[in-house]
């Protein structure tokens, strides 16, 4: 063995890492079995200073201050964290990202408003690829606007091209809505290309930046973007479930969303008659604010904030390839296919490997103590969250699925 | 003093409280200056059990077990904390109660369901003192569907009537949306005889249950509803924004909700083209389950289960009579107004009373350490929640209110 697939090197890796210590920032498994999590990219571990905020708040405030929180800080965390968030991992400037419902129903209320800004356009432009709950949204809000879905058809590895984008294009365009990274490959797909060609047909663009948000950096207000969603239990380890944010710029905060309510609505404790929208990004809330969920997103957003974009930027690119070092080295041999972007630069924090019988295969790896996701039908996929994944760590998840990739099944 | 405005008699309604003890089931102010808190109503105190709870979670589940998690028992919890709260609070035979988004966001998917059934009628009805969000909610629908909203002008102090709600019904009636519990003067209304005639009108109910679930027994099933919505940081205690449940009678299971998410997908991990709902209450839901927000349900509803709808109900009644008591007896002499209920079998776990100058003054109350709620524009609303609220607690209270109503502002 030799060059990167030594064990040796992997450890050099981790003493080179400057983002290393930031593994001790999470509570640790007390799962004696666990040997690697790689999974950090379908839901993050817990940081400790979550524990420590929930448990605080808990007793501190819902059970002291009672009632009280809600007019000392409470109500407006979903805008505070937000702000921070657009910040620290979406260059959002202040006023445009606000924290609130499931990635899903974020999804709905920013199509919806997207689509009431184009009343006249009738069609939808989405991939077949892009996620399934981005898919059934879309289709739900085309069937309730009478409008048309153009399905674009996607080769994983290289994600939607902005040639594509610009060949579905046309008068009829109201939305287009796409993942920034490929839930399978974590290709990489080119935001600001594909914002420009959507803006020159007239329409506007919703990113889905689910698999993007703390694991490199975005600039949403640099590119022109219209509206973006994120999830934040994955690199932002927010917690199962944790809510998701929403970015509308700032010229877009007269449009309507469809989920009226009254923490959406000026003023909201007059009670009076008629919605009349808060100004700003407030608009977009609904409801009352999910505040545990909220504690999870702002620690975690701290944590990435501290690190730093970049360089968990870095560590990411670094991590992938090591992957792709030893899929080559020790996994392909055994009929294990990459199935993500060799080029660095167009592949997010993780990798995906396909074999006909991964289903089976996975399971054997997760008996192992490797947790690794399988995706239908024949995908392994491996995520690599810089703030919690090891080159150690990584190496032996890797070694494990040489082994039993080399075993009958 | 006599009778039961007296201290004595006050500390003898304590003595004999069957749920006395569950007061120690919650976690203590450990703020000094808090002699009482009225607020239960509008923010449930912490049960203890809520914060092991998440704290064990944190640890052993979310840390512990990871992604696992999801398949070993997170996935399915808003069906699973559904069934009990619908066995234990709101009279729903299993599989019809889910718990989901805030209680804005189910009210929308529930309207827009119930909207759905009738797509030929295009009115839906309303009362104009239906809480804030409900309004906006249907005000945005219709504005979206293109129907009519029918205002009932209400009586706070009856809450809507059968008689307003059937002369409002005719054949372009689509759906009836209205509150159990009116939230500024508990006024209970005819949910039976309500539905009833809605139902004869070849319409659709929608029940808000917010100001009721967790402080009287409600029975979905026997009353014939069609749907209902509940918030579950009042009376069950969840924690600040803690999800809402939705209530939707099996043979409703057909309809469409318009936010249409993975997790309301039949086989979600498939993650296959095209959306293909759930079988039965599964399809409201939309997006990943906010998991920290639905153990606080699930604490919450184990301690009413624990309790007994039955019992919370009794105190309620007692506690409200106290308070109508002390009210006529210590603060009509002062210029306050009850604007409740007197007979408790129409009034819910709150009273309000009223006086042109009530903002200057709740805020004299809430300085003196008694947390109640002010109401725009002249109402002062102290809520009683049964499993929290002491008759001392409220005696002493209402001695604070008497002090300050005899004051000049």
């Amino acid at each position: 063995m030799s060059g990167s697939s030594s064990l040796a090197q992997a450890r050099a890796l981790d003493a080179e890492d400057e983002l290393a210590d930031y593994r001790g920032r999470f509570l640790p498994s007390g799962d004696e079995e666990l040997t690697a999590y790689l999974d950090g990219n379908s839901l993050g571990r817990p940081p400790r200073a979550t524990l420590d905020r929930i448990t605080e708040f808990v007793r501190q405030e819902w059970g002291s201050r009672l009632i009280r929180g809600w007019s000392e800080g409470w109500l407006d965390l979903p805008e505070r964290v937000g702000d921070r968030l657009g910040e620290v991992a979406v260059g959002a400037a202040a006023g445009q990202v606000v924290i609130g419902d499931s990635t899903t129903v974020c999804l709905y209320k920013l199509i919806r408003a997207a689509a009431s800004a184009r009343p006249e356009r009738r069609e939808i432009v989405t991939d077949d690829g892009n996620f399934p709950t981005d898919r059934y949204v879309v289709e739900g809000i085309a069937e309730e606007l009478g409008m048309v879905v153009r399905w674009l058809e996607t080769d994983p590895l290289t994600g939607v091209t902005a040639r594509q984008v610009s060949d579905a294009l046309g008068p009829e365009t109201a939305v287009v809505t796409l993942s920034h990274i490929d839930y399978r490959s974590a290709a990489i797909v080119d935001m600001g290309e594909i914002t420009r060609v959507t803006h020159a047909a007239g329409a506007l663009i919703v990113w889905d930046l689910c698999h993007s948000v703390g694991c490199l950096p975005v600039e949403l207000d640099e590119l022109g973007a219209d509206f973006a969603v994120g999830c934040t239990y994955k690199y932002l380890n927010a917690g199962p479930g944790a809510p998701a944010f929403m970015y509308a710029r700032s010229d877009h905060h007269g449009l309507r969303q469809p989920v009226q309510g009254w923490l959406g609505r000026h003023d909201p404790f007059e009670m009076g008659p008629g919605y009349e929208p808060a100004a700003g990004i407030r608009r977009f809330v609904s409801g009352t604010p999910p505040i545990l969920g909220l504690l999870g997103v702002s620690e975690g957003v701290e944590l990435v904030a501290e690190a730093g974009i970049d360089r968990i930027r870095s560590k990411a690119v670094a991590l992938t390839e090591l992957a792709v070092t030893l899929t080559d080295e020790w996994l392909t041999p055994h009929g294990l296919r990459l199935a993500s972007p060799r080029d660095p630069a167009l592949r997010g924090a993780h990798i995906t490997v396909t074999r006909p019988d991964a289903a089976r295969l996975v399971d054997r790896i997760i008996a192992a103590g490797v947790l690794v996701d399988h995706r239908s039908p024949d995908g392994i996929r491996l995520g690599l969250s810089p703030l919690t994944t090891g080159f150690e760590e990584l190496w032996r998840a890797m070694d494990t699925i040489r082994q039993l990739a080399a075993e009958p099944l």
